[in-house]
């Protein structure tokens, strides 16, 4: 399944060349040309699914797998002190291309990154109300 | 496998309370205490791993799956705009608990939440050298 105007379908089909690391039937992965630090790369699947809504489950596992491995192999070859994985739906959450992708960030000491979010804090009764409201 | 001193062990075992939105035999999902957005969650798996280096493909698998119900279920109940999934590995990475855990980040327009990084550049050459880093 392909989408004709989406640059990430173009790139995991190999219509438009990239900087791949890795590839199976079902995956490309790149290198980010924007990097947040070295090897910071993009799972891809082959197939189109606009995001984690659309995407099926056994997809969605199979990246994570990959990450998994990719992981390692960052850590080995490029000595990488830790990793974060991000993955982005819908531009109010910064998703910049509608193809599913899964970032991997190795993490090095003193990169100048900083992958998180300003907490924020929920008393018990908060909790309570927006747990009843996902459970009920 | 449990870690005596480990504090996402017990609550995913359920020895300390906590806001469980999900629980099967594999994972605890719970309502996180310093919510970047209203519904950020973390999915536990109830065995002991420290990130994603150490745990089982199967188990980081199944995350991944859960973390797809789970987005679902939060578009629909609270009305997000989109989700952020993140997950750290080492303190670089800014791991603060030493226990597997993906975080779900519901988005809503104006959350004023921004979770991304400072993008890089990198030269067509850079990218060739740390391909083959990676591949060779």
């Amino acid at each position: 399944m392909t989408k004709n105007d989406c640059i990430f379908c173009r790139i995991a089909k190999g219509e438009i060349p990239s900087a791949t690391i890795y590839e199976d039937e079902k995956f490309r992965v790149i290198l980010d040309l924007n990097p947040a630090t070295k090897g910071h790369a993009l799972i891809l699947p082959k197939d189109h699914w606009d995001c984690l809504y659309d995407i099926p489950e056994e997809t969605a596992a199979g990246a994570m797998k990959l990450a998994k491995k990719l992981a390692a192999t960052l850590r080995d070859r490029l000595h990488s002190d830790g990793l974060n994985l991000v993955q982005n739906n819908g531009s109010t959450a910064g998703q910049t291309v509608s193809h599913f992708h899964l970032h991997i960030i190795p993490r090095y000491e003193g990169d100048g990154q900083k992958i998180g979010w300003v907490p924020g804090s929920s008393s018990p009764q908060e909790l309570d109300e927006i747990k009843k409201m996902l459970t009920d």
